[in-house]
């Protein structure tokens, strides 16, 4: 059974919720947006995701008896509040990209309507779930890309901060490209099957490395992977390993599945080990590596003509660490007044980027129909629709002599539906087909995007009217 | 209820664990040792945390049907094997530096004595469990080190690689100095209150920043504290917030709590706030700041004379973002013989730094007797005891002519038996008390190990008997 992660919250979500409890109409409707400011490591886009999780969290909202109790002895909020929370029953509506789409700054990646009081409390859930998961699927995708069809694998478990984001971020990174986990609870929890063979600590067991291996074949004859760096791999490892294959595997009619090698120089090493087992007859024998891998060192690899054909991935894909922190936020677009009429509301800062972009809006990708490819995003009112009959026309919304007619192109809404009054409406895909998904939609990106130096800034551009609307609440709070 | 954690593995683990019951003596005693090789952000010293949580992972051990069902799917396991999992006690011998404690390079932190099989198993966990929560202390007490005395406020759950991280992350950060944290979860789960005030959605629902303040003001008339930073800090958020300290507090005969300022040049703006208040007739309001802080953001602005009372800090703690890993490894060190004797085990590797130091062994914290500040760690056999005494010389491991006689010290062992045949015999010391403790044992390092720049480098030796163990295991290992 999972955690009940309720109060897994900010405390100031709880102060604003009770002041909104006691001094203002409880039910008034607000919108609020989850959105980011960049994309980590300088990418070109991120991956969505954490959908289902959220989802899993906004279904089972509810306040034990233990956590009132607890928030009563804090002595901060209002007896009919407490028991507003007792009986707390979530009511938005909510909107959400689907994962493993492309994502890019400032625009709304999970939009929540309704009443402020519950819209507030779930305020840290939503960001820590789908900044997460974003993070690690984004990360991933940037290592499967550098490995340019190899089979990349996600070993970090030991080094994830802590237990969910183990097996979340292991979720995560097949989104974003992995071909599997050596995570067993993630394995299972997904519906997959977990990789891995053995550890240094197996070959040190023994009282040699040709005895551990000579074991390990006998027990794994379908899938005898050796660990070939414990005491020296090209004098030690691999002539013990071809050793095996040949007294062990061998008679029994049966192939080795690799050799994997975690330290070392490994570009050289790989070099030398594809002669020696293609030399003993095992050309098929797959290589797979590890050891602090990330994708600038996997491109780095590959320049140099490393023999690779899986790369073990650990601690810099799990935890991101070239750029740890996916910095979604989540802000206040808009309240509904008593006539039910939207009135947008902004964030102004002194930091200009820090600036929100007002009102209930919905985010368009325009695919060119000839190429199939993604032109640009563009962030319009809600109730807006663009027209795919007519030329469309999208501007740089800072610098907006910028422009560029848009013809014979498919405008597609990005999020879909996930909550209607506090009921869930969609039913997450299964991890591979969100995988696939996101594979297809990452080949509809231009290659000037996705590049890691100085890709292409993509354009994500706001409709005349919504432009328009921002531009005049500006105005209004115009301090120098 | 807390989900099962058994599961939470590396496959290997497992295909090890089946290897050994089908092919060895299962019950043959092996020792393991955790270890780190690095302190992250080239510091002097890390602090070691997740005790509390990996008791109760080992306490509660076991496979559920379903995950018997599932190993089997794999194709991968023996029937007895599978029956011998479906039944498993854990029978360990498990010693551990106590959480709070400040941890070097090379030293074993954790040590598993017990049958290969189990010992297998847990390694995973040991590792997610120590790394996540031991580099979540280090970097609060760097963090905390830099805000000189400043309450820090752990702010992070939103950016933390998900819900444990926030949850475990924030104990961590307690740990390691942080006075507390925004996150309820946390502060619920280990006996705290946890800390926090409004949000700019909070300013933004209302009609004016003022009404908003004036509001939060009636409501939390013993705890006021204003965000001031929606709009602007100078010409809007201070003015509004004296105004409604006058209107309201002042009244009722109640202080300001304080403001916090989250964007734009906060040195800057803390100097003129200060003022602002202070002319107001409220010195005694505290500044809190926030915003992507970090220890040396927090030693910048207190060189420039930032008026700052309490620091929040989130992502940058709460992800360690600055080097988000924590490398700790798990390595077998020694195996007992049929006889009962222990015969070590080394790891040699083409990366030296890779090698590492065999046998069953026991750290030592030789503390000078007048000063009482720590001279340096010794790591012996486990049988071995320093005898305080006697004047003792230690020596540096790698260049052994750098020599130092200490005397008039006391030597104190550093782990503590957490595990006796598979049963808990430590009880964990509340959150507090381990604070507490670590905030002690951090004092007893020299000023120069704990400054952020090249810090000293504290000696970690090796007692004779040791050394003159590993070098000749390193012999018959010489390749070159």
């Amino acid at each position: 059974m999972k955690e009940n992660l309720t109060m897994l919250m900010d405390l100031y979500e709880l102060t604003m919720a009770n002041g909104i409890f006691y001094s203002k109409d409880k039910d008034a409707v607000c919108y609020f947006d989850m959105f980011f400011r960049r994309v980590p490591d300088e990418g070109g886009y991120a991956i969505m995701a954490g959908i289902a999780q959220l989802i899993e969290y906004l279904k089972n909202l509810r306040f034990e008896k233990e956590d009132i109790e607890y928030l009563r002895s804090l002595n901060l909020f209002g007896e009919e509040f407490l028991e507003y929370l007792a009986n707390f029953k979530f009511t938005c509506d909510v909107w959400a990209v689907p994962e493993g789409t492309p994502i890019f700054p400032k625009e709304p990646i999970v939009t929540v309507r309704g009443p402020a009081l519950e819209a507030f409390l779930i305020e840290t859930m939503v960001l820590l779930t789908v900044n997460h998961q974003s993070l690690i699927a984004t990360k991933a995708n940037r290592i499967s890309r550098a490995a340019e069809g190899r089979a990349v694998l996600e070993f970090g478990a030991r080094r994830a901060h802590s237990y969910d984001a183990a097996v979340l971020g292991a979720r995560a990174a097949v989104i974003g490209g992995c071909a599997g986990t050596s995570c067993v609870k993630s394995a299972k929890d997904f519906g997959s099957k977990p990789s891995g063979t053995m550890a240094h600590s197996w070959v040190q067991m023994f009282s040699s490395e040709y005895e551990a291996f000579k074991i390990y074949a006998k027990q794994y004859p379908d899938s005898c992977m050796l660990l070939v760096d414990t005491f020296n791999v090209l004098k030690s490892g691999i002539p013990n390993a071809i050793k095996v294959f040949d007294e062990v595997l061998k008679p029994m009619g049966k192939r080795p599945l690799g050799v994997r090698i975690d330290s070392g120089d490994i570009t050289y090493l790989t070099k030398k080990v594809r002669k020696m087992l293609d030399d003993a007859g095992y050309p098929d024998c797959k290589i797979c590596v590890s050891n602090s891998l990330d994708e600038y060192l996997i491109r780095d690899m590959l320049v140099q003509g490393a023999a690779v054909d899986t790369f073990g991935v650990g601690e810099r894909l799990i935890t991101a660490s070239s750029e740890a922190v996916f910095g979604g936020v989540y802000k206040l677009v808009a309240v509904q007044n008593d006539q039910g009429n939207i009135i947008p509301k902004i964030k102004v800062s002194e930091n200009t980027a820090k600036i929100t972009i007002p009102s209930f809006k919905r985010v368009w990708r325009l695919f060119d129909n000839d190429s199939g490819k993604a032109i640009a995003d563009v962030i319009t009112l809600h109730h807006e629709t663009i027209d795919e009959s007519k030329p469309y026309e999208i501007f740089d919304p800072d610098h907006t002599w910028k422009r560029k007619r848009v013809e014979n192109f498919t405008a597609r809404p990005l999020a879909v539906r996930i909550f209607d009054k506090g009921e869930c409406v969609y039913k997450s895909p299964t991890l591979s087909e969100i995988a696939e998904y996101c594979k297809k939609e990452v080949e509809t990106l231009w290659d000037e995007v996705k590049r890691f130096e100085k890709p292409h800034s993509y354009y994500v551009d706001l409709s005349q009217n919504l432009w328009d609307e921002r531009l005049s609440m500006l105005k209004k709070h115009s301090f120098r």
